[in-house]
């Protein structure tokens, strides 16, 4: 993280428009190929020349890949009080992620609603940026989280 | 797969309501462990003293992890021509993945629209949901992926 408290936030504590920015976390050709290998085993992500051939133009990370490595540097540098559990989640990768590449988040309150139902909670509208080293952005995902209020039993 | 061709399927070939099955795939604890130490490290997916405290109950998968085997399966189960290229995803998790769960995902078309500008491909949107052994939805997933056209020049 990057200057901000690690100390847990309570939905008490988000304001709109408040941003968390994440460290930096370096993409390694090996880590790509293992996670194609795994979870996404298509050529553009596995196979150089096939993917010199593809849109992608060389070899590129899985979208899968891109979408975990941000929410490791999200769970790093956005301390939400009891972590941090996904609702709903919109994302689309307007560019892709490459081996070698280097990636941050940046993370932008939207919205902060308390639930109507259940008064020791609310919901959280995140919208997180995962860019490269060239400011260009590889994801971008709106995500509702569950946000807890200060002082209520656990 | 389980009743339909590997052949590879073009913008002409597909239809509103097509279904496109999966296999099975199995949870292996060590692999849920893994996953989150890697890429979502939060106590509730790996600590199961902790996360028997969390909203979870028991240790559980980080959604990633269940969005990442998600796509294995769509991989083997949907064949479109040129591969899975998402554009935009909207997802969440109904239900967590544990481990010992044995998964498997429907798809099935929603919309086909040729794009505007480019004459050779188009948008396909299709709603994905993964089920557990007990048929309980452990995540719905829409997704707008990329789709060639027959015939034109790769």
């Amino acid at each position: 993280m990057t200057g901000q408290s690690e100390t847990p936030l309570y939905l008490e504590d988000l304001k709109v428009g408040q941003v968390f920015e994440s460290e930096h976390l370096d993409v390694e050709r090996e880590a790509v190929l293992a996670f194609a290998g795994e979870f996404d085993p298509q050529p553009f992500h596995l196979d150089p020349e096939q993917a010199q051939a593809s849109l992608f133009g060389s070899l590129a990370a899985s979208g899968w890949h891109t979408a975990a490595l941000t929410m490791r540097l999200l769970v790093a540098s956005v301390p939400l009080a009891r972590g941090l559990v996904g609702l709903d989640v919109q994302l689309n990768w307007p560019f892709p992620t490459y081996p070698g590449d280097r990636l941050r988040v940046s993370s932008t309150v939207q919205t902060i609603e308390p639930s109507a139902s259940k008064p020791d909670r609310g919901v959280l509208t995140l919208v997180s940026e995962t860019r490269n080293q060239d400011d260009r952005v590889v994801q971008r995902m709106t995500g509702k989280l569950l946000v807890f209020k200060r002082g209520e039993l656990a």
